[in-house]
């Protein structure tokens, strides 16, 4: 598979990478970002993915999160995919900010003309870690996944419906309940039509009653974010893990938001959550 | 002085505001961030002000370099105004992206139009310390500034101007020599006029020889930086401090460019510098 480095940079003694490639899942160039520690040069090292929010780019969180400086101490590559294919026609850009380029909800859609290239959820949870594992020094067998808002939401389906491929799972204000809130009811309408029943099936809130793991857990939620009660709906979640019997580690911090001020706040705790959970603590 | 608050975000258990306010000396609107660390809630604290480069605001550095972390432990403000005035009329905005707006160079312009609004110096080194003193919980006794690229030139001149102000300075990869750079040039006749002896009086590598005090200095540069050799110039500056017998740390950092990822990296670098200075470490 042919790698396009489009940029890199010095960072933390590492190397921040931006790339592209074809992308055999979209049929489209996909861009991403690699975080390589320094022990990457002497060593494979897990992997750590983040799944960004509407609107982000493979860029966002390695500018924001503050990030690098804790993967950097803890010898832990970070993965960051764009959150949509982007150079698709002009109808399915979709002229939204919530819908199309941008917000590709990591499904693969089954809908035209979105089922063309719209197939992130394949494109996150395998042509991505194998096209990192055959062309970076990344272990695949100590990965984790993470992400925010929309990303979140990615993480928390990647994770449940693969049992087996990550040692752990977290979230910063994830959408926990796609099903029952605006921006999953667009997302899954338009990607997946009418059938509730293939919804569900990325719902992390329905996908946990039926998970055949128990992952470590974590999930964090500014209880000032201005997406909480109409979108984002953690308590929908939280009742599905107890039903479910899966253990979940739900904060709530009062006086933070829905944005990278939030995020960078409490980035070292995941870290230290995925650290863990990889052997690198 | 009657501020408007744009919007404030929880960061690190203190707050992240975004203001603005009308500005004598720009005679404009003029936007300005502030990160209040949680010791600021029941004491005075120092202010540490940064200075941004070309084409940034008040908010790149708040958004990229991942220094509030730091500035809450330590019990630091961390201050960052905008790099020009906004609401200036089309011919003052000029569209180049190193001249005029976002490129307010730290001067105080003598030439018509731009002599009207764009006296960044005065506001940086005055006004708006006197705004932070009188509006936010800031120890005006300690004060320090640092900054990058064109933020460098103007963090190391306010410094050396203002004799008593401030307690330490550093910059990463500044405009070190800007009489004998393509950037400083095109500000400084534009700005200031083609009276060389008027550009001397802001230029680092001048000031320093007739400086008063001694101050803290650091500087962090990458080797890979892409300004390096046409516009920063780090070694014109280094020769000036030697002939000055002013103490300079300058550090060369191979593998670094001109971006974030260079200066997030050498961030916790700076603010050890200033804390200790401060009375803080």
């Amino acid at each position: 598979m042919a790698l396009t480095l489009r940029s890199q940079h010095g960072c933390f003694g590492g190397k921040m990478g931006f790339y592209s490639h074809r992308s055999k899942e979209t049929a489209t160039e996909m861009n991403f970002s690699v975080f390589l520690p320094p022990q990457a040069e002497k060593a494979a090292v897990p992997t750590l993915t983040y799944l960004a929010g509407l609107t982000c780019t493979e860029e966002t969180f390695m500018i924001k999160a503050g990030a690098q400086r804790l993967a950097a101490d803890y010898g832990l590559m970070l993965v960051c995919p764009d959150t949509s294919p982007r150079d698709v026609a002009p109808a399915e850009q979709d002229g939204d900010w919530d819908f199309g380029s941008g917000a590709g909800f990591y499904v693969d859609a089954t809908v035209a003309p979105w089922s063309q290239h719209f197939r992130m959820y394949s494109y996150v949870t395998r042509e991505l870690p194998d096209l990192i594992a055959a062309e970076f020094p990344a272990d695949p067998d100590r990965q984790s996944i993470f992400g925010h808002s929309m990303g979140g939401h990615g993480a928390l389906i990647s994770a449940l419906k693969t049992p087996g491929r990550y040692r752990s799972v977290s979230a910063f204000a994830p959408i926990s309940a796609p099903m029952h809130c605006p921006w999953g009811d667009k997302a899954f309408s338009g990607y997946l039509g009418d059938d509730r029943a293939a919804w569900a099936d990325y719902d992390a809130s329905e996908l946990v009653k039926r998970a055949e793991e128990r992952l470590p857990l974590l999930i964090d939620q500014g209880s000032d974010d201005q997406f909480l009660e109409a979108q984002l709906k953690p308590e929908i979640f939280e009742a599905a893990c107890a039903e479910a019997g899966h253990p979940l580690e739900l904060r709530r911090h009062p006086g933070y938001d829905h944005g990278y001020y939030f995020i960078s706040t409490f980035m070292a705790d995941h870290l230290a959550h995925h650290a863990n959970a990889l052997g690198l603590a």
